[in-house]
């Protein structure tokens, strides 16, 4: 006979679109591990709908800057899930360490948050950073990937790996095989600042604009071609994943082929600057927006000067995507004031959104080099996943599964790492993978041998 | 008989090499004028160098830093030059204006400053911003020409004005024609950011990566052919010189032929980037450092590579300017960590300083086009003036005369405008530019009918 388990109260901060699927997963566990989730947004609204007509769940107004509700609420929670913006993860961190409550998050870690670290171990609490897709999976699957090819005493040469929120196949209907499944401000910015890498033992630095001409092409199992392009910052990750001598690392972004050339004519044009409000805007068609970026002609129209300045051709597959996207037509500019990369959003918000019936998807691959017994091979694992619709969307599905299933494993006690972490440690990582497995979150892997 | 003026006391921070012309300037009217000048520097040698063994001088260790210091010597003085570093501005204008004394710089103007205005009108005093060659020079001669042009009646349709510190021909021995006469750090960041401007009546922007291959051929009287390529704010001078109405306004840089497409190969690479440091720069060679960014390819050697990234010819110009400053060579890079910027000026520093024996050269050029009696003209107002040698370079003469100049007429009331001020207005151009004629810096001026 199963004993009932003592009642664990679980706090979640921030009930947006994103958090869609990770409620889902709560509510569906609450019952068995005799869970209580209390959902707190700004918007009670919002966190009345999120709760929803659940036994175990119940919602409040939640106000990150009030300091005495923050103290009292996290106080009252065994567990604590911040989904709110990043910059607030501190406020939250602090108060769970000083209420000795574990905290569980999706972003990324910071300095800020990693120098509560000792005193979280002093605590006997866990922060568990990075518990998302990316970062999250991608950490696991790589860490499980590296950590069994070292367990075999292989040598690992290269590793490269590349995620892409896009478009399911079956809802992508246009020229960019690309609809927004994530902030489309963070797609418009993507990529700004420098590549850096380190490849066959030489570091390589890719300013912003030649990043969308230095992608590489991949194939992924039976979804066609894809391009991967390096992220911004590749080499940090041989710290945190233990590989400082490896000679080839690079974490990249995938898009579907022929993104990344008729991306980089935005790149080149310098509509995507974010550093400067541009003038007269409430003056200007989308027309007048892209021609403040090309030279001044008397005669030529915009076509004519956009393909000689980037040397485009009037019947590529690159210029059909400009045109789809409405660059050379005479409509107001949607926003009245702004950044060139605001306008650019809009411009694309009302063009790339997902419909409600459209599904996304999520593709991840990996690629690993290694030698063992003398011999050379490759291992490639890759990890596609569908959403079902425009809430249980592929993004919110699996930046939220993961942590589920952390929040389990550490309110049952088998994550019993404490301080900051993210999910590189086999404890952490194992169960999570093990659980996605049956939910459909799966790695596909194919090994090969390798010429030199 | 001359009555002997009463002394007055100029107190000059910072006695750096930008100096040079100034002190000297002042030394040489000091006894006619009656002016005591004490010269503070943190280096009390380089104020007591500067200072000399002149009657009219003396020198002080001073510390900007140490506002008892700066209160009681801005008290002890009629008029304040700051040469310090453009931060401190701030600093001594609040201690000016608290004294209720002038104060004279050639940096630009700012916001902080700009909010002073009131206070300093209100306790009878001048602060003078821009008074030396660009900021300065340029918008005295600007303004002269315009405030002419409007006083005949005539509509200004276009005004674009280059300015270019460089070297004389005389000691121009590089295939660049280019040494540093200014601040090299400067040099190899111009042009960062967003060039922005206004011409035919269309807003236009150029993004820093395209800025080096959309430059005008200019050609200045004599001195040959010329490249001008946007500075980066172009559109707020139309509020300074009140010309807010005008279709076409561009402020520029000038290099001499062959300079932006040679520099636009390094602006393609990414190597003038300031925003990271670099890996194991200490294990780098120069060579290994331009490699760094290009493509890994497994048997091009980097001057191939080079060429194939850029679309360039080993047999160009641009080529041998990249090859006369070395990068293609094994020698260790010469700084052990910084940014790719810190790398490029301490490269080109060791290749492209002023010899001692070298003379530099300003040279600008300003373009208008008006209307008048149903006529169109183009005035073309240029000024070129060549260093002495290493010390009186040209820059510190058309930097530092303008500023000497002004203080003498403020200290004679002959200037008597109060508040912030930049030379814009006729009661401080135009003796300045009177005096400066009479010193060798004279703009040459040549007016044609021009078609439509």
């Amino acid at each position: 006979m199963e004993t009932k388990k003592t009642m664990q109260n679980i706090l979640l901060l921030g009930a947006g679109r994103s958090a869609t699927s990770l409620i889902n997963y709560l509510k569906s566990n609450a019952e068995k591990e005799n869970w209580h989730i209390k959902i707190g947004d700004f918007d009670i609204k919002l966190a009345e709908e999120k709760a929803g007509n659940h036994p175990n769940t119940s919602f409040i107004q939640f106000d990150i800057l009030n300091e005495i509700q923050t103290q009292d609420e996290i106080a009252k929670a065994d567990l604590v899930i911040s989904m709110l913006p990043a910059r607030f993860h501190p406020k939250v961190a602090t108060a769970c360490v000083d209420s000795g409550k574990h905290m569980v998050t999706a972003s990324y870690n910071s300095q800020d948050i990693e120098d509560l670290s000792d005193i979280a171990k002093s605590k006997n609490i866990l922060i568990l950073m990075e518990c998302g897709l990316d970062p999250g999976i991608d950490h696991m699957t790589a860490m499980e990937a590296m950590d069994k090819i070292h367990e075999q005493g292989a040598k690992l040469t290269s590793f490269k790996s590349y995620t892409g929120g896009l478009v399911a196949p079956e809802s992508d209907n246009n020229p960019w095989h690309y609809k927004f499944s994530w902030n489309p401000r963070n797609v418009v910015l993507a990529g700004q600042g420098t590549a850096q890498f380190i490849r066959n033992g030489k570091y390589k630095y890719i300013p912003y604009h030649k990043l969308f001409s230095r992608y590489e092409k991949i194939e992924v199992n039976g979804l066609g071609d894809f391009e991967g392009y390096p992220n911004r910052n590749s080499l940090k990750y041989r710290k945190v994943y233990g590989i400082e001598e490896i000679p080839t690392l690079i974490r990249g972004t995938f898009r579907k082929a022929g993104f990344c050339d008729a991306w980089d004519v935005f790149v080149q044009l310098g509509v995507t600057d974010d550093t400067y409000k541009m003038e007269a805007l409430d003056e200007m068609t989308i027309r007048d927006f892209f021609n403040a970026f090309l030279p001044y002609d008397k005669v030529k129209p915009i076509e004519e000067k956009l393909c000689d300045y980037l040397g485009l051709e009037m019947n590529s597959e690159t210029f059909k995507k400009l045109k789809w996207l409405g660059i050379f037509e005479d409509k107001k500019v949607p926003i009245m004031e702004g950044s060139p990369a605001q306008v650019m959003q809009a411009i694309m918000e009302a063009k790339m959104s997902l419909e409600p019936e459209d599904k996304d998807m999520i593709v991840m691959q990996h690629q690993f080099e290694y030698e063992l017994d003398g011999k050379k091979y490759r291992l490639d694992s890759s990890i596609v996943s569908k959403g079902d619709d425009q809430l249980e969307t592929a993004m919110s599905k699996t930046v939220g599964w993961p942590m589920g299933i952390a929040i389990k494993n550490i309110l049952n006690h088998n994550i019993n790492l404490r301080g900051v972490q993210i999910p590189t440690k086999k404890e952490i990582y194992e169960p999570i993978l093990k659980e996605l497995n049956t939910m459909g979150v799966q790695f596909n892997e194919n090994i090969i041998e390798i010429e030199d």
